[in-house]
């Protein structure tokens, strides 16, 4: 059996003393940013596992966080559980998984059920509750919120730019020479506010380049899967509409529309160029593979456990507004513009195809 | 807001007495199989959670149980993961996630862990350990083991048969007049227990149909994703190798396939019928959609956790090996069997194709 890696071997490894492994480990604030990175590359190398008996005896605290996410099931939040698990778990914290199936109940029975006192603090993505009702049923355990929508003002907040992410995805749809940009995905009746802040950012993203908004190119989808993106972008080509690009609210919706476009013999990024959003890992195995807009979750999973932790030793704080960084994966369903002169013809024949 | 729905609620639905609904939401065990499913119905419906504060300081219990899965990115245990966490939830325990990693490293920590009391019970999915390894690393907190790998035998796990669903799914491919049916993505030198099941059952199948077995059909993959499947069979195809049928280990390799047969210009599923395993979502909206091998992880779900239950009532019981059900999910890229006559041209036309 392999030795259990030690403090002492971290520490080594990353250059530092024991006692900063320590403090790096049990989250406390007073580290810098550079130093905690260092330690964390050697906990990740080395696999270190903190040992956690007996420290809840002597902190009175359980040493177990709640992570509360609409569903499982989506990749995204897959994958955001999976960064949270290692970041809680190099910090000597286990994870409480929780559900809401992005329903207000769900929401409720989460902040609910924290007076049961399992856990020292809690991270919640919500998608259903407003504002005043989150602010209601909040006890005091700490909570950080996720995602876009609006927050109680005394709460914390980890979110990537939606609207810069938006206009930037767009910027690049129009690099490639399209004009005729729609918008996939959002719901039916009033958009939920991700794609609020989406759909604003392509809003920019046209206007900043002259071309008018034409809401004609938002294309809603029934229920927040693939299948429906390819029903409702199916059903809006059939009925005429013409588009040379588009940027999909989710891999979701943009894995739904590469089926739709392919059934009608649609070239993917010729005709249409998609780009998706959340970079899932299946998007590098499609046909064409996705470009998409990435939300750097580890960022976004390091900083709710900093927030989180730091709101544990400290509740007085302001609410706070933290914004983590994105990138833009370009593969081959939205490539790499091409140089200035190629460009200008194929913007030329672009607008004579869809015009 | 909606009021909180109770256990006098339930029972008014499932028709039962209210210390019946109870049995049932407390694991204990002497409640009949048909009352159990009636009285989840009635919890499903109503969106029923148990009240858990009180309940732990009288039982002596934390009420809290722990999923320790390989990689939670992996669609197939984020499926898992959300049955279990909709099971448990129903049933009043809260869960723990924890991320192994697959490797022998994280499963010993998740097993030596379980001194730290915080949990009733564990479900874990090993993939590294051997039986002898998990037996020396066991405590007293109750186990139960999913997957196929080999367990001690004093444990329980809770599996499908891996052998008869490769052998239906091959011989599905065999009744679309496919004879030379590959095997692609079990691991790089020795396969895995789920990988070499499949390559059994695979045989068998074979073997029925008369097929003679050609080790040079069975197709590794270097890494576990849908990229690696890609490079691995594009360089089996592009040395040479002819199939005009391909069980794939899981549908992250079936995604790959999809993508090195298209950029190849081979058929799905005209020259190539494929099938995956697990029936992720998202393989309703590959072009073509994906025919799998679909385990039925909702009585995975409920039967670890049953056994789990159990187990934490009675540890005198012997291990049980409990097998739960699948189905072949039939779509695209390996349909439904054409009527008799019909396929039997097929048969000689895939003859002349790849002979």
């Amino acid at each position: 059996m392999v030795e259990r890696v030690t403090l002492r071997d971290v520490a080594a490894r990353a250059g530092v003393s024991v006692m900063t492994v320590s403090n790096v480990v049990r989250g406390y604030r007073h580290v810098s940013a550079r130093t905690r990175d260092r330690v964390q590359a050697a906990i990740d190398e080395l696999g270190y596992r903190p040992n956690l008996s007996g420290r809840s005896l002597a902190t009175g605290r359980s040493r177990v966080l709640a992570l509360a996410v609409p569903d499982l099931r989506r990749a995204y939040f897959a994958e955001l559980a999976h960064v949270f698990a290692r970041v809680s778990t190099a910090r000597g914290y286990r994870l409480l998984l929780e559900e809401t199936g992005g329903t207000a109940d769900g929401e409720r029975s989460v902040l609910r059920d924290l007076e049961a006192g399992i856990v020292d603090g809690v991270v919640i993505h919500p998608q259903a509750l407003t504002a005043a009702e989150l602010e209601g049923l909040r006890r005091d355990t700490p909570l950080v919120f996720l995602g876009e929508d609006p927050r109680p003002p005394t709460a914390d907040q980890v979110a990537i730019d939606n609207v810069a992410a938006a206009r930037e995805a767009v910027a690049h749809l129009i690099g490639l020479g399209r004009r005729r940009i729609g918008f996939l995905g959002h719901e039916v009746g009033a958009p939920s506010r991700p794609s609020a802040l989406r759909i604003e950012g392509y809003r920019k993203a046209l206007e900043c380049a002259g071309v008018a908004f034409d809401a004609a190119l938002l294309v809603a989808r029934r229920g927040g899967d693939a299948i429906g993106a390819e029903a409702a972008l199916g059903a809006a080509l059939d009925a005429g509409l013409a588009v040379d690009g588009l940027l999909c609210r989710d891999d979701l919706a943009a894995v739904g529309a590469l089926r739709a476009l392919r059934l009608r013999g649609i070239a993917v990024p010729g005709d249409v160029a998609v780009i998706g959003w959340d970079a899932i890992d299946l998007g590098a195995s499609t046909v064409p593979s996705l470009t998409s807009v990435a939300p750097d979750t580890r960022a976004l999973g390091e900083r709710a456990l900093d927030v989180l932790l730091e709101r544990m030793d400290d509740d007085a704080t302001p609410g706070r507004q933290i914004t983590v960084g994105y990138r833009i994966v370009v593969r081959e369903s939205a490539p790499a513009p091409l140089p200035d002169d190629r460009a200008e013809q194929l913007r030329h024949r672009g607008a004579d195809r869809v015009g």
